[in-house]
């Protein structure tokens, strides 16, 4: 029987290909014939090393990881690496925060457990709609590194450039890692939770430079030790095995539609055509200013609450699932990643400009 | 295409029911009729709460969890626990653990970070073949908590007993809970990795009483203060949901076959059979003295390195997969988890008495 179609906007965990949700399922219980599931495997026989080896050489090809970086598969989702982060390069110094949503404001209240944060940019003052451009970055001298969010999820802003700083790079990509080309060398630290475009929840990818290993406060837990999960190639406790062995399909799949730039074209396509309505609408406003606006997350409201409230329903009743925005901005979200098809995007197009014509005086 | 029939003796992750597996699968690409998988599913969804609500209340009925206690479903396995605990517990005082297996030792190790470790008992001495004693237990006076692992996956020991303390018991019941009713009441903190008897890897059960809540060390970070997990209900960040799902499959089968009373009886008549047949074997040697035997991990060996080697290559031929001993102890190991059939025990004793006959001179 063939499955409701639906469309799911949630902000994550989020839409998964059907394709992959298919081969997961002819494999769930009989993984390549080996009379078992890969959710029973110890994750130390060959075969799960094989499936853990096969996702992090796929991982490695597709955002083309130089060789002086690790991969990490990890659990504890972003909130842990908030901690992990500067435990392990803060060395008690001062760093540098961008504060340009919920998450990196998060992090760097975090931080300051460990060190001296310095906030270099903070948006707030006009609710996160866009992001500071590199002339207003207030890097301090000697920071440890600069922090960034490269997608802020709630808000719907992107950055649109690396920063050009002389402290290290890190950066929380989990809202748009593997939708665009990045240039990994310029980074020292990225991290991302999985479960927006890589994998189900449950998983934390790490990728770092070798060079900032080894700088961890006497108290950091052995498990949130990169050095040590380095050394361990991420083995040290039993890795979360289900959501490495799914984000390996989905890399396959990512690799079928033509790998990052193909995931990049079809994103520009999809937030494009939301953003242009938006900017069209009489009744709906975009919140992210253009030149911040995320591919990723774009969030939106009528001005009205009831309105948005009704129109959250009415969405839902279609089958345009999870369009209701964060709670902290109200308003709409439609988070567009990876897997969603552009049929999503058109539906919900659809159903705006119905709601619209109904509701527009 | 009916899978091939193997027996998994691995200690972790292991052997699931297959109409756990075979529920999982049915549902995988369509949880009851939503149009979508549970790995796709908001983590703030109605339908979502459902589930994890589900499990929560199925994991309290099956340990008759006290309204004491807290539950908590949580990432980064024992071994991020082993630095929650003192970070959470020991407020820079001394706690007293007993140290009867390779994972006690690593969380006494660990816990040092954090103030002051006692060892209470240490069954090192002996190869870790023994449980200590009520008698033998070094208590100290205002011990913060004692700590034990109430079964040593590797050396393959279990507790026959709870421990009298005047210091709150914390437990690590990782490879035997759900296996034996459990007075949870007399505990101040029980935790458990979920990849044995409960659900796949990637799932951290804690289960606490309120009362300990609120002592953390200043720097420990959020995600892992127990009590900011308890008044997010462990959703401060996004949980392992898949696994969360799996917990519930997974209690609803335990229900199903009688509960924790029923995963007694049939896991001490499963070990019960191998233990006798060891007893009485020429050729093979069991590892953990009687009295202190694991019903959930099987130690044995040959006495001969060689030996050892062919008997689990001749097993694995045969589909009797993962009885290799860990690479600390050596030898043979069988993990009859709560999933293992007697039909596997009985296959892996067929198997060795065959080789019995063709090695024993």
């Amino acid at each position: 029987m063939a499955r409701e179609q639906v469309f799911n906007f949630s902000a994550g965990p989020s839409v998964l290909p059907l394709p992959v949700l298919e081969r997961a399922k002819a494999e769930l219980a009989d993984y390549h014939g080996s009379g078992m599931s890969v959710m029973e495997m110890s994750h130390r026989s060959p075969l799960f090393q094989e499936i853990f080896d096969g996702a992090k050489a796929k991982l490695k090809a597709a955002l083309s990881v130089p060789d002086t970086h690790e991969i990490l598969f990890l659990q504890g989702g972003a909130t842990l690496q908030f901690a992990s982060i500067p435990m392990n390069l803060l060395e008690g110094g001062t760093a540098d925060y961008a504060v340009t949503g919920n998450f990196s404001g998060k992090a760097a209240a975090e931080a300051q457990k460990y060190g001296t944060v310095h906030i270099a940019a903070d948006t707030g003052a006009t609710g996160h709609d866009r992001i500071p451009s590199q002339a207003e970055l207030q890097l301090s001298r000697d920071a440890k590194y600069f922090y960034y969010c490269s997608n802020n999820t709630i808000y719907g802003t992107e950055w649109q450039y690396v920063p050009e700083t002389a402290a290290p790079l890190v950066c929380d990509m989990s809202s748009d890692i593997l939708s665009r080309p990045v240039d990994v060398s310029r980074y020292g630290l990225i991290y991302a939770g999985a479960q927006k475009n890589m994998a189900p929840a449950g998983l934390t990818v790490v990728i770092l430079d070798r060079a900032l290993l080894g700088r961890e406060l006497p108290f950091t837990p052995e498990v949130m030790r990169y050095q040590t999960l380095v050394k361990h190639d991420s083995m040290l406790n039993t890795p979360p095995c289900w959501c490495i062995y799914m984000l390996g399909l989905m890399l396959d799949w990512v690799a079928e539609q033509g790998g990052v730039r193909g995931m990049e074209e079809r994103k520009r396509e999809r937030a494009a055509k939301l953003y242009d309505y938006l900017d069209d609408s009489g009744l709906f406003i975009a919140h992210a200013r253009p030149g911040s606006r995320s591919d990723m997350n774009v969030t939106f409201r009528t001005g009205s609450a009831e309105l948005d409230a009704a129109f959250v329903r009415g969405a839902a009743a279609r089958g345009l699932l999870n369009v209701k925005g964060h709670r902290i901005t109200g308003g709409m979200r439609a988070s567009l990643y990876n897997a969603m098809p552009m049929e999503g995007v058109d539906a919900l197009i659809a159903y705006m400009k119905e709601f619209e014509v109904q509701h527009h005086v």
